[in-house]
């Protein structure tokens, strides 16, 4: 058995522990270096303006795979696995209010639901820590800073919003190779969409994020900032759409998938 | 005046040209190194599969812009314009059948229509043509090979069908450049998928297109094959939606974008 077949067993095995509540805690760290997916389930009579905002809005809206109506099997990038129990933790919304949190939301079912996964950063930071970058979040285990901005989306029928981004510190001597691994990772964010002035995406105080936790910085850090898939959400969310279903934060969907396989050049 | 605000001008001075019936010709060689794109239309039902079938199959359906439904500015890459008279020549299928061919759709427009605009090979031939490599059938004013292949595409809702192919002759010292060249438009279909072998792809004679002209070759080049925007049009005529509204073969839209727009690295 090579070690890719290993690998990819792991991410199924590890849906396999996840859909029997045997492993109900956050999936950093889990199936290294095979791609995480951010989750958002919505109504049939939502799904084609959504996935026109994910079309429009590629860097905060990376799709891994969108299912159609009420199927339940991630059939490309993770074959076998069930949607409705294979992340440890979900939150249910109903008119964009939080009303539940489940480890499986089989009662919540219904054959008009679409399931979109969306990339998330984890691929990317992964690829900065293998190119030298220090991400101080993973060292203090605290959640990376995030910052609505005075970036407008484009908007797709009923959604529109902020762009969302997530901040790091990047050594300056590490900025430009920051641009250029993550570069590489257009299917997960992809490039920073700003280096160095808060101020000009509207964020005053770095001190004080909208989401995550604050980020200590060193005389020798600039601030990196990056599109991040805590957009899609926020905007789905302000629709108030009659059911969104999301994971908890944190809690992801493990896929086959590894971040090379989104790679460019 | 900026040489980018003239050309930028120029691309939409030739929209207005061709809105008034004053330019009925095949687009390629109007506004060099403007993005063209192909054309599909069709009913708001049909949409989301659709949409869906391309983020599936992106490099035969490399999305440019999707139009609200019942919407007619392509309000992103061609501020102002009017989907509806901005191309020299449309075609009508009713059913899967061909049954009009007109230089505007306004009599045929509905507000539930909905307008996806895809890349097209111009924006990479040109790439392929700034790197040195030649192409026959610019040279012999004739149309690029074109092949249904073996490969399925991965099916969305009504949609499913083989993947077709464009195929060019190139010089056997220059295939690794072409791979290198069109890497770079991920957007626009990107590199090749396959290199040498018309038999791996179920190709069985490339004298015989199943569209365009046939390609002769030189015993120094080797069949070179790209993912074809012929894919999502006959994708969709198979499926016999009430209406189906495309370009003419060679009579594209043409963008305010410019072919660097849709590069990476």
């Amino acid at each position: 058995m090579t070690t890719e077949t290993v690998s990819s067993n792991s991410a199924s095995e590890i849906r396999g522990l996840i859909r029997k509540n045997n492993l109900i805690r956050p999936t950093a760290g889990l199936a290294p270096s095979h791609v995480q997916a951010n989750l958002a389930i919505l109504p049939r009579e939502y799904a084609f303006d959504f996935l026109l905002f994910c079309q429009r809005n590629p860097k905060p809206c990376p799709i891994i795979e969108v299912l159609e109506p009420g199927e339940v099997e991630v059939k490309t990038t993770a074959p076998n696995s069930d949607i409705r129990t294979d992340i440890p933790l979900y939150r249910i919304y109903e008119h964009g209010v939080l009303t539940d949190e489940v480890t499986d939301i089989n009662k919540y079912w219904k054959n008009d639901l679409v399931t979109f996964l969306l990339g998330c950063s984890f691929s990317f930071e992964t690829a900065l820590m293998n190119a030298g970058i220090p991400l101080s979040h993973y060292d203090n285990g605290t959640n990376v800073s995030m910052f609505k901005t005075n970036i407008e989306t484009i908007p797709a029928g009923r959604f529109s919003g902020p762009l969302v981004v997530s901040m790091r510190a990047i050594p300056k001597d590490k900025v430009v190779k920051s641009v250029q691994v993550t570069s590489r990772f257009p299917s997960v964010h992809g490039s920073p969409i700003h280096i160095g002035s808060p101020e000009e995406l509207g964020i005053h105080d770095i001190s004080k994020p909208d989401f995550g936790d604050p980020t200590d910085f060193n005389n020798n850090e600039t601030p990196v900032f990056w599109a991040c898939g805590v957009t899609p959400q926020a905007v789905a969310m302000e629709s108030k759409p009659p059911i969104m279903i999301t994971h908890s934060p944190g809690h992801m969907f493990i896929t086959d998938m590894k971040d090379e396989d989104y790679s460019v050049l």
